[in-house]
């Protein structure tokens, strides 16, 4: 069963689109949304969402992610092949992270224009990305799309640094509970902090707790998220609101 | 063909893990949503949109619901089984008014581990509920679940009182037209009023009509909704913010 | 394969019933959601949603289309059949410029009741035209909706004038980028202007460009949308909210 996801900051609309160039290749594709709410053209926060979820489909899937403020300009389009997964959209890094998580990837530039037809100048969402998605599920081989190359643009998550006393990284996502989560991965945390101590984070002093119902309603908490980084969050309230934290703020744990 | 539903308060990018699980395991299942926009923590809310709709929805449909601000402490999980549906969730209530309004309730305590793999403290949309609505949908026995038992969170949506010259009740769901819904059957409300009589709701006259289009232009007006539940509206506005109601409000509706 | 869309101003939940009908009647439905967040009764905003996504759908699609103010009303209930797709959906206009873009429209009256079940006065889209599209998708022929009629209610998207040095039209939609879509056609700009000349909008003077990235971050532009209409726009930014824009504004784009 061929499945196709999308990752965009459309909003509505415009992906309904794409998924009509998707169904008219490929009636038989199976369509799941990862989110068309991702602020707009904050491709990190993309690259985020899509790197989070990813290890939850089955092999075959066609990731197909537009976050893409520089469409209709020089940039280039790509598909990405890793840990047999698929992954079509801008050359901006968008795709880079979650690829990358899978297993060595492949990078292809799509050069074949025989596939597409007409290219606006402003939505190769639908134009160019969805069409080679779904070529893609059909089973298109990987060579047709065009040359591979070594020259992509990289994108990570920011350093981390683990100090004596702090470990410092950034913001990378505020999610729809207003949970605010960081570049620090779980390995980094447990280095330096045990569950259940008090830690500083924004200048605030909470626990280091093992999920959101352990802390008081209202209250603070830091804790591994399930997407495997530290995140801050009140339980049953939103930690982004109480802290006015914004995404690419840098924060930093304290003792 | 295998159809489940989907009710959380996540917002975007975590229902898509929970659909990649599911496509992982029984990939001709068709996922709908229901909503993934009940304010957060709220299970009342959360279980008056399953119950609205669940009667729509054709037999063998497995309901996974996720409206869980306990998860991960010692809250079981539950599956009951009701009306030919399945429900699949946390042990909190919120699928109790869905399912007992398709029939009598057979309740699972959700013992199996061996059906699930590593299971996050934050996550068990993702680890727990998706994984056993997959396997529900492909026709897994229930007895494999775990054991029926009777100990079980109730909930329903609260008390209604017929008194001589007024009807109390409570407000349960805002709807995203702004429609204040109500705890108040139809029934209820006509054995005190009769259609195109004045009612006076939160201190205000309005009409009691048939439909929206019945009203003047932004004025308000009381109607029985779609779900079958007494509705304060606007009609072409939202009552919620003309009114300024919040859920959970008292509601009075005066001759 | 059967394809639905849907197009409506129910946000969520709603829908969700809509699908489960469709589902029991259709199980082997592909349902795609066009939108759900169209401005609660903006007829024509959801016109132009509908509008601007049809072409990309395959021939034999059936639209279900529902923002409707009058459900209840002694407004009509119709489908229209062109360029081989099909629409379902109130007789207030909603659908007729999607489907005259796809080829000469046939308009019937859904007056066979007989395919209906009980009818709420507030939810057409479940109980209605969700039921209707469901028999369209499986095949039903024509004939059996209702007869056909020249009497329907028509829309557009407002009258353009193009004088000597202005061209004068109306704002039809805003899309979740805050970019401000106007009635103008691509030939009508181009009558006017040249790529790459200023032009002034709303007192602003902006160039006239192919692409957002064109145009310097935070700045202004014009440009032809994906959808072929002038568009107001800024670079990574919220025209819209810059402008404070609304949809229905007059628009005079002036050399």
């Amino acid at each position: 069963m061929p499945l196709i996801t999308l990752t965009t900051d459309f909003g509505s609309v415009y992906p309904a689109a794409m998924k009509g160039v998707i169904l008219g290749i490929d009636p038989r594709a199976t369509i799941i949304d990862i989110a068309h709410t991702i602020p707009h053209g904050d491709i990190r926060a993309g690259a985020f969402a899509l790197y989070s979820v990813v290890p939850y489909f089955p092999t075959g899937t066609v990731h197909v992610a537009v976050v893409d403020p520089g469409v209709g300009t020089a940039r280039n389009s790509i598909v990405i092949f890793a840990g047999n997964h698929f992954f079509v959209g801008p050359d901006n890094g968008l795709m880079v992270p979650a690829a990358s998580r899978l297993g060595n990837m492949q990078v292809r530039k799509i050069t074949n224009f025989g596939l597409l037809g007409d290219i606006s100048a402003t939505f190769h969402g639908r134009d160019v990305f969805a069409r080679i998605g779904a070529y893609l599920s059909e089973g298109i081989p990987l060579e047709e799309i065009g040359e591979t190359t070594l020259d992509y643009v990289h994108l990570d998550f920011g350093a981390v640094e683990v100090k004596a006393n702090f470990i410092s990284g950034e913001v990378i996502y505020i999610d729809d509970f207003g949970n605010v989560i960081t570049n620090i991965k779980a390995s980094d945390m447990l280095k330096m902090f045990n569950f259940k101590e008090q830690v500083r984070v924004f200048g605030n002093p909470m626990p280091f707790l093992a999920t959101y119902g352990s802390a008081g309603q209202g209250e603070l908490l830091a804790l591994i998220g399930s997407h495997g980084f530290l995140e801050i969050a009140v339980n049953r309230g939103s930690a982004a609101k109480m802290l006015k934290i914004q995404c690419t703020n840098e924060v930093r744990i304290e003792k």
